[in-house]
């Protein structure tokens, strides 16, 4: 049977077409893999900007060559064009233009694994743009550190910054607009204090409190080339309680403990349990009782590229060994509703030759 | 048959589940209607925040409840547990999962029309967050008028800020920053002169010049709500030519008959013809050589909420009539490699009285 390969999707959602075609775009188009030709279908708003940006070996089309503006036209017509009976597509293809092409009598075959393998192995290229939104999130942050130093401590422990209370907006204000100068999309940085920073995806809102620890957790994309950076600090305007400095002792030494077994071959359960061991000896559970879970309940840490969560995982839930050329983040965390969470997150690319090369440059440090 | 109601997806990427769940996450989750009942299913890393920020009527369920974090294992539970023969879902939910709930004999029908065809009628509350957002739009306009105002011009005809070349990436970052202020996301303001204003989704780059056209089609979303704001405003600093004072006359006269048509019962394409009429009026037609398209070629507007692009399309393809309760922008443009573009949008809302309302304050001029 003659498949090709298909994509309808827009640049800003699918990392998979931005990754084919070169290019992003608000809206949805189609990308196409079919006796040997790779190309992409634009609409006339699109076409000359695809022209202009396309990646070499894309060719760029009209819809009109394919029957216009229709996505169920075009697509029979590339069928017929290169004699296939259907399409692989990846595993989020829109169910109802699947069924409708089945209903033309054409195969319609959704791809279990990534559509495109090769997006978990980054060229130094990818490396290298990965990098430029590390250190942009990093510039944010150090923005953030240099606040929260500006700081006051009003007498009900709130945070006071040039005469106002700093809040979670303001920090992430500072964050995002420092990352916005490096020329990054900041859509949810993360500054999440005291009991806030104990639910992982709580971006913050409100005053910050001092002696508290605050959880940022900034991940920029840049606008021009669409690869994310990923950076977790969590520091303490003021004192911390000794459980919060254990707690981020132990969160330090779990990350670096697993920072060290990433390597080609290894198992990231294995991995990812080790972090699990570094904070229970320092007597840190994980658990679940009325009020949720507590402890270190998310995965270690992820790909990233041009999806900020992308393969491989580092879970117990995985066993795949790695290869080289993935860059991962190493993330473990601790929260406990009583006093808020520890984060800390660097990303580590495991180069050709097999070592494990750490590209987060920033400093790691609790009292600010 | 007995069909639930099922999605899956992030609260970032889709809208329909940010209007059923009431909440966002950077992660897929289920949401689901069966036997009276509406609930999501959160994984342990969201399941506190969901608890917080559920829309009242929405039970929140853990995945533990249903047999897991297997995705489909949750599905499977919840037709077993509601007696259901399967589920009718949106029409871009991913093929890959439908082939396997199918393939467990349950039914997966794929919805035509809008999942939640109400979206398109707004409550004034949603009224009032589109507002808001618009708002912070002609705020960031505001200060890109601002800036421009401030720039002198080089003996080479750029622009010049603060002693800086003024790009569009600079006047982007103003305008950006200046909404993030507001409690904004911004992702793809567009600061485009010249040539590069010719192509509708170009967002500008290098250098801006004195006596082109500017376009700047500023589109904000609401972190907190999730609510779109749209806005675009052309501007020239110094002079512009006799052609771009024509084509501005134009747009906005075309702009300014079409939103007096808004009104209920009123036919998209009529609309957008009566748009097409006046451009004529001044000798701009619409076309294609062999540079690409040219004149007017995008659709005349389209509904905003929770999505940029929403339900109703005001285009020559749309003949469905208008309804009380719809936000939509009406935004004509024209475009020709020569001289670059012009478009200016307003958005209009035609509230339960049937009256077209233009939400949109901020000023038109050509001369900035």
């Amino acid at each position: 049977m003659a498949l090709g390969r298909l994509i309808i999707d827009s640049g800003e959602r699918s990392a998979n077409l931005r990754y084919a075609s070169g290019f992003s775009t608000p809206d949805d188009f189609i990308w196409f893999e079919a006796g040997g030709v790779r190309g992409v279908v634009m609409s006339s708003l699109e076409y000359n900007r695809a022209k202009s940006f396309a990646s070499p070996g894309v060719a760029v089309f009209s819809d009109d060559e394919f029957g216009g503006p229709n996505r169920l036209d075009v697509i029979k017509n590339i069928a017929k064009q290169w004699y296939l009976d259907g399409f692989i597509v990846p595993e989020n293809f829109p169910l109802l233009l699947a069924d409708k092409i089945r209903g033309c009598g054409l195969t319609v075959q959704a791809e279990e694994k990534n559509f495109f393998p090769e997006r978990e192995f980054k060229t130094e290229s990818e490396v290298e743009k990965i990098t430029r939104s590390l250190r942009a999130a990093e510039a944010g942050c150090r923005r953030a550190f240099e606040v929260l130093r500006e700081a006051d401590i009003s007498s009900e422990k709130t945070l006071l910054w040039n005469g106002v209370p700093l809040t979670s907006e303001l920090l992430r204000f500072e964050i995002d607009s420092t990352m916005m100068k490096h020329g990054m999309l900041a859509t949810g940085t993360i500054c999440a204090g005291g009991f806030q920073g104990s639910q992982p995806h709580n971006t913050g809102s409100g005053v910050l409190y001092a002696d508290m620890p605050i959880v940022m957790d900034i991940f920029p994309r840049s606008a021009e080339n669409g690869y994310w950076g990923d950076l977790t600090r969590t520091v303490v305007k003021g004192k911390p309680s000794s459980v919060v400095k254990k707690a981020y002792e132990a969160v330090l030494e779990a990350r670096e403990t697993a920072k060290k077994l990433i390597a080609p071959g290894a198992n990231p359960k294995d991995i990812h349990n080790a972090a699990v061991r570094v904070l229970e000896k320092y007597g840190f559970y994980t658990g679940k009782n009325e009020s949720g879970d507590y402890g270190f309940f998310h995965g270690l840490g992820h790909g990233v590229g041009l999806d900020i969560h992308e393969a491989p995982r580092l879970s117990y839930r995985v066993t795949e060994p790695l290869s080289k050329g993935i860059v991962v983040t190493v993330e473990p965390g601790l929260y406990y509703p009583e006093w808020g969470g520890i984060r800390l997150e660097d990303i580590v690319y495991l180069d050709n030759s097999g070592k494990a090369r750490c590209l987060t440059e920033i400093e790691d440090f609790l009292i600010v």
